[in-house]
């Protein structure tokens, strides 16, 4: 998607990655992201009640340092998930190995895995990588899309994201605060952070600010794009997201910063919806606009009963505009509805009307809307001021080929 | 599957079937089952908050006649929802002209319909069809069978199931209660009936039962049959159980029979299976055991979140025995688990122990279990008594060709 090397990185981090040979394909699998000094850190993981080794690391490590981290050091091809003593100890290494080579504390290793789930992870051949990859390391834009490339699994191509906005420094003179993220994310994917991700995400910041305002902003920021996301409706046991500040711009942002708190939002919105783009076997990305909810919640459960239904799911990816299905979904979606009170768009053709099929209704213009790679349903239920934004695929055959022999 | 003519159907109901002209294959798609006199009548239906015409008006009909009914008037081809008062008009005039044709109230008339979602009925062929569909009803095996065929809609295969106990009478003498039902289901199947159905169900007896007994008795036989199945995990809006008591044997049964709910139940289970057994373009059907849940409740929403995993259903497609999709799923099921005691058995293979691979594991042995096309898995969670037994199936390609262009 985006050219990292067009973008300026924020100060503070260099990155590197390499073949540890933990993919079956050969391609690069283990990537460091490491602050020139211990950056401040804000985390999200996964709500799934089986989480990965790495994670149960992490959120130790991070509470032992008071939200510090110097490395980051994430390995693709394994998650390191169900598999008890052993994993955590396979995740313990990677962090005394990497606390080594950067003479850090352990505790300020971040360890992240993503692949299959249940398969013990060699760690051996990530301690034996780490001396020459530690060597590599680079603050050039080269070396951010190594990183980018390496985490990848199923994607089928490299998410990231950047932001700057200009800022005044302490004492008046003009500064300039930047942002640059990466993720990968095509399956398992509907992310259920706590306080709110196969998914993994990183998001560095040459802002100088706490760890408490930095997970503040992550959280805002996280409730309105990874938490509204579903490609297959499968929660992960390993999604994680980290921000990291390393204050190198040593302009210093308190904990009502509107301009960093939209550029963050936005840099979490791009790459949520670069993962909705390219998930598995997709045709078409949808926009589910709901509005007129009781709650907020309320419109969220319907916009998740519809991204998970098969049916409207598939309907879909023939272009099929069965509006039927979507009224199924709603009405088991635990939000309350009036069955008679639901109005139903695709783009502005009106499709139902009072619950039932519009005056206007014309099948082969929502038919070819639709056929459209890109197109947005909206869902008026006349309930109050609940409301969401919500972004899914389809479910194709090709998703079926991608998850069906994963593992054989 | 059973051939209906191999066996004696319970007295006091006569059936047939015609075509009105809503199927676009051009098969038989109207049918009746008709009682001789009104029969005490149970039923259970969908909980989705959006539900079709003629289940409104069944409620109103049972309420107003205190669970009495002479004609169930079923339509496949059309859901006859998400239509309005037009909706509820068609299913009222298929009552009055079925009244008309069998000289009995119209409350006494139970509608049901099935098929596409949100296109208008056209009940004038249903009316324009009842003269002569009532002039050709019999109580022969031939009969039941042709309402089993016309009920289809994107089913393969007939779905019917009997029993028969023998059960003194009143004056001691011998005596027999029969039980014949019939359904259809294969898509949009998740039943959630309430007190707990696109599936439709018909049960007929000749036992002699209150219809507050014989709810009793179909609540808890649905609640360890239908609402323990899923093929997509979408919830109809059309789902109806109707269970009929005729009287013709003139033997009573009270509210505490064992045989007679052991029959019912078992005759319940048979259509469950067979409705799983006839998903959309399935090719596994899989047995969830789940045992050692904190609760009942805990245990099905164990079930149920494997049951609806697009990643484990597609798994199974291809016969990948990757358990650790199994595992996520358990951990997002929102049950109380602990991640270090899920313990996993393919039929009688060791699998996953205390959370992680078991030492046993033997991937070759495990899938070729898992290519069975009916197969086993067992779940302990090891948090106390809680256990069910659930019937799902695996997510196909052919799944995605039958729903990517219904409506088009």
């Amino acid at each position: 998607m985006s050219d990292a090397s067009q973008f300026l990185l924020p100060s503070g981090f260099r990155f590197g990655a390499t073949k540890a040979g933990l993919k079956k394909s050969g391609r690069p699998d283990f990537a460091l992201i490491v602050a020139d000094e211990p950056a401040a850190a804000a985390a999200a993981f996964t709500a799934n009640r089986v989480i990965a080794a790495p994670l149960i690391l992490d959120k130790e490590n991070l509470r032992a340092t008071g939200g510090q981290v110097r490395v980051v050091a994430i390995n693709a091809g394994n998650a390191n998930c169900a598999a008890g003593e052993a994993g955590l100890a396979a995740a313990r290494a990677t962090c005394t190995a990497a606390a080594k080579a950067f003479a850090c504390k352990p505790e300020e290793v971040f360890p992240s895995s993503t692949g299959i789930i249940g398969v013990p992870l060699p760690v051996e051949k990530l301690v034996a990588a780490l001396p020459a990859l530690s060597a590599s390391l680079g603050a050039e834009g080269d070396h951010f899309h190594q990183v980018a490339q390496a985490i990848l699994t199923t994607d089928t191509v490299e998410k990231t994201a950047f932001s700057q906005f200009d800022c005044a420094t302490a004492n008046g003179a003009a500064g300039e605060i930047r942002i640059a993220a990466l993720c990968k994310g095509s399956g398992m994917i509907h992310p259920q952070l706590v306080p709110h991700a196969t998914m993994l995400v990183y998001i560095l910041t040459d802002a100088l600010i706490a760890p408490a305002h930095l997970q503040d902003y992550l959280n805002r920021a996280i409730e309105v794009s990874f938490n509204r996301i579903s490609v297959d409706g499968d929660t992960s046991t390993n999604d994680t997201v980290l921000l990291l500040a390393s204050g190198a711009s040593g302009i210093s942002i308190d904990d009502n910063h509107h301009d960093f708190a939209v550029a963050l939002t936005q840099v979490c919105t791009s790459l949520a919806r670069q993962i909705v783009a390219d998930g598995e076997g997709i045709t078409h990305v949808v926009e589910l606009r709901i509005a007129g909810a009781a709650s907020d919640a309320d419109a969220l459960k319907v916009a998740k009963a519809i991204a998970h239904s098969p049916l409207v799911k598939t309907a879909w990816s023939g272009s099929d505009p069965n509006w039927g299905r979507l009224v199924a979904a709603i009405g088991y979606s635990g939000a309350a509805i009036d069955p008679n009170a639901i109005d139903i768009d695709f783009g502005h053709l009106p499709i139902c009307r009072d619950g039932g099929r519009a005056a206007g209704f014309d099948e082969a213009a929502a038919h070819n809307y639709i056929a459209q790679p890109e197109f947005s349903i909206s869902i008026r239920l006349h309930q109050g001021e609940g409301n969401c934004v919500f972004w899914t695929t389809d479910l194709t055959v090709e998703y079926i080929h991608i998850n069906a022999d994963y593992s054989t």
